[in-house]
């Protein structure tokens, strides 16, 4: 099952020449979630050719300028297409005002739903095959950050055992690979009997953390991540800065990929000072060896992991 | 003295892949002017090399989202690198309302201060050697067009013959190069005696009309243009949509340059529709032959016109 996830800009509080503002989309079985949307977003979508039109849901980590302004346009270019599907936006307190107030900047009045919904700790959306979690960040204004999971498979299933065992073919299977007992009349078929535990396979997890000072309180919801986009707005010289602003160094990002045991951390949000971030990757890369620099319009495609025991992990 | 036109963005309602959407910047010794200002209008200025600092005035020919999403995080940005000179914002009525709503979605509180001047039809700013002129278009809220006109050279000015005429190098040249007699003492000099009237020069003329359906109202405005930029988001078989929308063909704008005297056509704002935009440029030029297509990023250099008898004409 398809997971990418597109970099559709990387530049904090103001874009430059080469970076849009800081904008994240994760696109899975052709579902679309956006996180964050920033001025010129709905552009970007469409040359990193992702359908705005399939967006699902959208996650604002908080609402400075640099992460919302895109969201006026975004919806009236929505409209004018004639969407008709729900949309789901979830941030902070008072979401549904800045929802509000975005659709009066557009002078709009949209044609589809729209439903704000306010975030707090924990899964905030969960739907068949994974689920998105927020957790609270360290910024000068409420801010979250995100962790899409996919679910996890315990063991491969065994479809000609389980057919053998006289389990009808439909949504007992799946209840069964979820590692559940089913009846199937007097007779309990347990997960254990049709399913390989040798072979599982562990769910896909990506986290996005955007914007933050590093902080212990959030490395558990992290923890294992596939991929980790965290902010690096400042490299190590402007630490003082970045306690000042909210916002990390590279290498505390890189600090906080190790201390999680992220696979791979990608840095973002870059400060419009640096027009070369190799100072940024290499102050990372003394910390965390698998760090990359997210560029604009750049996609990640992140295979199925391999398979392995899960249970009793 | 250095006339340049920034084409910013050419696309009507909605950005495509190339296309942003319009916003047209005017330089002029070293002022710069911004017409409209769509979302991703800051970052399309940094790509074109034109400093969005420099912005002297903003005007909106009208408020509809296409036009005026890019005001908030352009503030922003003028804002975070520390703007201190005054902001002039010239649009149709209630225009504080919508700079306030733009601040307030931006969460900005500006530390330049922010000038806003409610259009009429007339010249809305005149400084030392141009004016620039609003006029009333057709379109299905109140909207502006808008000229730029350079100061007509009534002659060249025979410095030495002014000199030994006995005027003092200073004011009194330009009062007379205004073709303004001045006093010397008792005596009289008329602009006569020190101007060649024969090697004159007509002041350069930009006119910039976005969104209207085709008028007679407003052609003695932008009449003897030498770039007329006038939107075009249909071809003529979507006559009947582009009267709906109060729009004009690509047509109907080349229609407009021939009546009007234009030297030079751009046609701007186009619907999202077209990839290609051959069929458009193509029955413009069957009407007015010096048609061009606006680009994204494409900037149009104003030579000086030529030297020419204007008093009398």
């Amino acid at each position: 099952m398809e997971l990418k996830l597109y970099f559709l800009g990387s530049s904090c509080s103001a874009p430059t020449k080469e970076r849009n503002l800081t904008s994240i989309a994760l696109q899975f079985k052709g579902n679309v979630f956006l996180f964050d949307c920033a001025e010129g977003t709905q552009q970007q979508m469409m040359r990193a050719d992702i359908s705005y039109m399939k967006i699902d849901s959208i996650f604002f980590s908080h609402f400075h300028a640099d992460h919302f302004l895109g969201l006026p346009g975004l919806l009236a270019t929505m409209n004018m297409y004639e969407r008709d599907s729900l949309l789901r936006i979830f941030g902070p307190r008072r979401v549904e005002e800045k929802v509000k107030l975005a659709l009066k900047i557009a002078g709009l009045k949209p044609l589809f739903d729209i439903e704000c919904i306010e975030l707090k700790e924990g899964i905030v959306l969960k739907e068949k095959g994974f689920y998105i979690k927020a957790f609270k960040l360290e910024h000068n204004t409420e801010c979250f950050g995100f962790t899409f999971k996919e679910e996890d498979k315990l063991g491969k299933f065994m479809r000609e055992k389980a057919i053998a065992l006289g389990v009808p073919v439909g949504p007992l299977f799946s209840k069964l690979q979820q590692g559940k007992a089913v009846h199937i009349g007097k007779r309990i078929i347990k997960p254990e009997q049709v399913l390989d535990y040798d072979k599982g396979r562990r769910g896909r997890k990506i986290s996005i953390v955007l914007d933050t000072r590093p902080s212990e309180k959030y490395i558990k919801h992290i923890k294992h991540s596939d991929v980790l986009v965290h902010e690096a707005v400042f490299a190590s010289d402007l630490m003082e800065r970045a306690i000042e602003t909210f916002h990390s160094t590279a290498k505390e990002a890189a600090e906080i990929a190790k201390k999680a045991e992220c696979k791979k951390l990608y840095l973002t949000h870059f400060s419009t000072r640096y027009k070369n971030l190799g100072k940024l990757l290499s102050e990372a890369r003394e910390v965390f060896q698998n760090t990359y620099i997210a560029k604009d319009l750049l996609v990640e495609s992140l295979p199925l992991n391999p398979e392995e025991r899960i249970v009793g992990r």
